[in-house]
């Protein structure tokens, strides 16, 4: 019988859980947030699916219980503190909630921080004693894990690299400042930048409805001149910013997740070549730059790892 | 009796020692380097100056040395590693050198750490739990204090803050790349960007044979408009790079040495108001920035905390 942990991921379009022994997901479930609904009415659905995954697992001695969910949150008072993307999760008490629901002792974490200790237990830091983690999606987020263990900081507030500023006077960010990480090479900040030449320039994107990063990336691949001027500026500032944290904190690896991440070679051998380049006092060289390994377990288990940290 | 440490500071120009008890500085000296003989000659010269100090505490009984030394060094090997700075100290055995002729256990780190070290133990830092140490004059350089031991990283390549790119295609700086905080807010470079303007436009800076950033800062103070300009550019770049910081580590403190932090109020002032504004999610506003508290004794000091570190 192995000893087991459930492993809860909040976020603002999808819920999902999944029952984590050896790092291993035994079994998963999820099912759509419907945030606009509130607090309570998420917790219904969310308790629902903890119990039908729960129980897709008979044989797993469930003793303890994760939760990565969207920030600001107070892991340590149990509180979530109006997430942009859940509205009316305002100061609510989802640790004591749900212990009191699922009778299981509960931690709490943020959502990148989860993730982070994820690849370090289970995923591409396994092995690592330190290693930094960035999410590159709808934002830029982090989590850093130094002698083993996530650091937090001063009130919780460590990690948010997405919005160190890398461009005085760049693009307004969501945070209220310039030219943050976050507003220059995010998905969405990367599709801008494209949108932005359009208006000027000839490229096969302007036939794509909607285009994304994702997109970017694959009609630079194909050589269309707009998209490959605004993916080597993204792979710019993403290397910039890593080369930021190296040169701070000499990490033993630095692990990309989110996904403009899923970009693959196409990120990643530019990516590692500019940082190098960037990066001249610290060994670079030996700072590997890796993808992600967990995929779309990575909330589950994220979760999982935090139930189980000292 | 005291339990006393011999602290020993290598820099570029100066050679300092001191006996050390309980944080404070019992006994102290001080020679030139005269590096330009080579590491043979600073070498008798600084066992002279340690032999004088120890004899000028009689009663302390120093059962310990440390030494801080511009670096790069391998501080666990006990080499120097070609400091720009120390000509001819190409892998020089400094400790081994040391712990031969003195008869001590010798502790090395590089002059940075070790004041940050020294900040935290005895000046700036007591009390606190992590903090980041940063030093601007002729370079900015920086040491992490993270649960009250210092952030070494991957091969002990943490802490090269002066070498985060604040502004891409920037100014170059000494290490090969371009627009490093260090060549933006550094002493020699805020007095290189005022001097670039006295080109086209008048200024009181243009009677000051040779200025430096203490000249520009005093003038600034004055309402010179070159002056005022050029420290506000500054102040701004000291900001971002600190707000970088704030909001990757979230550290209790920053606290700031060196000579370009001796402008006092006219830099503090407006320092923290900017990091204020800039760091927008970690609580900025409860991250004290601080002047160093040490003075001219940091590098004994530092020394001398390094040889004490479990």
């Amino acid at each position: 019988m192995d000893r087991a942990v459930l492993g809860l991921d909040i976020g603002g379009t999808k819920l999902a859980a999944g029952v984590v022994a050896d790092g291993r997901v035994l079994v998963r479930g999820e099912t759509p947030t419907c945030a606009d609904e509130g607090p309570d009415a998420v917790l219904a659905r969310l308790l629902a699916l903890a119990r039908r995954v729960q129980a897709g697992a008979p044989g797993a001695e469930v003793d303890r219980l994760g939760v990565g969910c969207a920030g600001p949150l107070d892991r340590r008072a149990g509180l979530i503190l109006s997430p942009p993307n859940l509205p009316g999760w305002d100061r609510f008490p989802l640790v004591a909630r749900l212990a009191g629901a699922l009778s299981l002792p509960v931690r709490l974490e943020n959502d990148a921080n989860a993730a982070a200790l994820a690849e370090y237990r289970y995923g591409a830091g396994r092995g690592a004693t330190s290693l930094v983690y960035l999410t590159v999606s709808t934002g830029i987020g982090g989590g850093i894990i130094l002698d083993g263990r996530l650091w937090h900081g001063s009130a919780d507030a460590a990690g948010e690299v997405g919005h160190m500023i890398l461009l005085p006077d760049g693009p307004p960010c969501g945070c209220g400042n310039r030219g943050c990480w976050e507003a220059l090479a995010s998905g969405p900040a990367i599709a801008r930048r494209a949108r932005e030449r359009l208006e000027t320039r000839a490229s096969r994107l302007r036939v794509i409805p909607a285009f994304t990063a994702a997109d970017v990336a694959r009609l630079a691949a194909a050589g269309d001149p707009v998209a490959v001027e605004v993916w080597d500026e993204a792979v710019g500032f993403l290397a910039q910013g890593i080369a930021a944290l190296v040169t701070t904190l000499a990490p033993e690896r630095v692990v990309l997740g989110g996904g403009v991440s899923r970009a693959g070679d196409l990120l990643f051998v530019p990516l590692r070549e500019r940082v190098r380049r960037h990066v001249r006092l610290a060994p670079a060289e030996r700072i590997p730059i890796l993808p992600a390994a967990l995929g779309a377990d990575v909330g589950i288990l994220g979760a999982a790892a935090i139930a189980l940290e000292d």
